[in-house]
């Protein structure tokens, strides 16, 4: 195995930037149990994989790193012993009809636990904004637990593509009618907000019907990631 | 304005720990618009505001800090003008009748996501296994966005607790009945378990009416603050 270079750790880190993942379409996961996922479904996205433990061996080019080096690139507070360097791919969706549309996400943890929600729900398709948080950011891969590499994720501008859609457009909005009373059916777009200012005002004006979770308590308001996954629920629950 | 020593702030450096957030009974809260209202609500729990302006005056003990000594206290990458000590004053809850029991949540951002959900749906109560992560630590105080002011929130020996308890108990385990299928009334202790593992075994006897939550796609789990909204949701929406 041959050992990981200063050259290559100086590549790796400068792959945390969304410029350098941008030009080379390449993005860092870390962690055994999405390493081994994505040998075992998805080989052919990986570039290479850095090892600190020299008894893994993959089909793919590894290199061998200390756990200093480990440390150098890894985005983790305690770095995991495999990290592998990955391919950015869209994912095409067919036939839609149940999607997710987030409007100007930006905390990388909430974007990745948005997307594992995403997936345990079933949703179609998730379309980001183009202000909303990369995927590819290492935070977002990590929170995302793999849903990352199973839902197809697309970043546009959102005003054009909710003006063409042909769906029912939702919108999470403290106006709305309660989702315990609205009957929803698992078709439609739901527009989910910024974590501070909720759904931006030129997106607000295409929401065809909107929706919002019953406070019963003194919370200002929920976390973006929890009201998605109620939403979601409460759509899925029939 | 007396200026933040560097005695100062080493002491309040310290209150990063819990045990001499323990010994102390003090804590650390950031944020304008937390201390603002701490200052307007629970004026007496303040032991000292830190502001980097000193245009801000306070009837409370305020030390002026410059920018680098409010980067030296604070826990948050972009530290915030506003910091305040806080005294730790447990709060009793009266006649409980909707609990939220917590079995060993480990994460301080899911943990202060939890108590601001709890504090969404109205819960009268949070009670806390003792390996449960502490709720005076700066992440949690942080993500909970005050909502750790407004409930009461208890340790103990869950086990012994649980065992004690006169109300039905609920909890969220994979093999259990479907949420949506489940009828629920607000009230009873709901048991949401540890990220990684769930529910401890002691615990899982305890356990009267199991629950979950159904997956439609393909995620081996929900964020536990995610399922913790989602539940609390159902015994909501009646």
């Amino acid at each position: 195995m041959e050992t990981l270079s200063k050259n290559k750790i100086k590549w790796i880190r400068s792959l945390r930037m969304k410029k350098n993942r941008d030009s080379e379409q390449l993005f860092i996961v870390e962690g055994e149990k999405m390493v081994q996922e994505l040998v075992n479904n998805h080989s052919d996205l990986i570039e290479c994989v850095v090892s600190t433990d020299k008894t893994i061996s993959f089909n793919h080019s590894t290199f061998l790193a200390d756990v200093q080096s480990m440390g150098q690139i890894s985005s983790l507070k305690t770095p995991n012993r495999l990290l592998a360097v990955v391919k950015i791919r869209p994912k095409k969706s067919k036939n839609a009809k149940f999607i997710l549309a987030l409007d100007g996400i930006q905390d990388p943890g909430n974007m990745g636990t948005i997307l594992r929600t995403a997936d345990w729900f079933g949703v179609d398709e998730v379309i980001c904004s183009k202000n909303t948080v990369d995927i590819h950011n290492p935070k977002v891969v990590q929170a995302s637990m793999g849903s990352l590499f199973r839902i197809p994720i697309n970043y546009c501008n959102l005003h054009e593509y909710l003006s063409k859609s042909d769906l029912t457009i939702y919108g999470a909005l403290l106006t709305g009618e309660s989702i315990y009373t609205k009957t929803v059916q698992k078709e439609g777009v739901i527009v989910m907000g910024n974590e501070g200012n909720g759904i931006s005002e030129e997106i607000k004006e295409l929401v065809q019907t909107s929706i919002h979770i019953p406070r019963f308590g003194e919370s200002e308001s929920l976390n973006v990631a929890v009201a998605t996954g109620i939403v979601l629920s409460e759509f899925s629950r029939g």
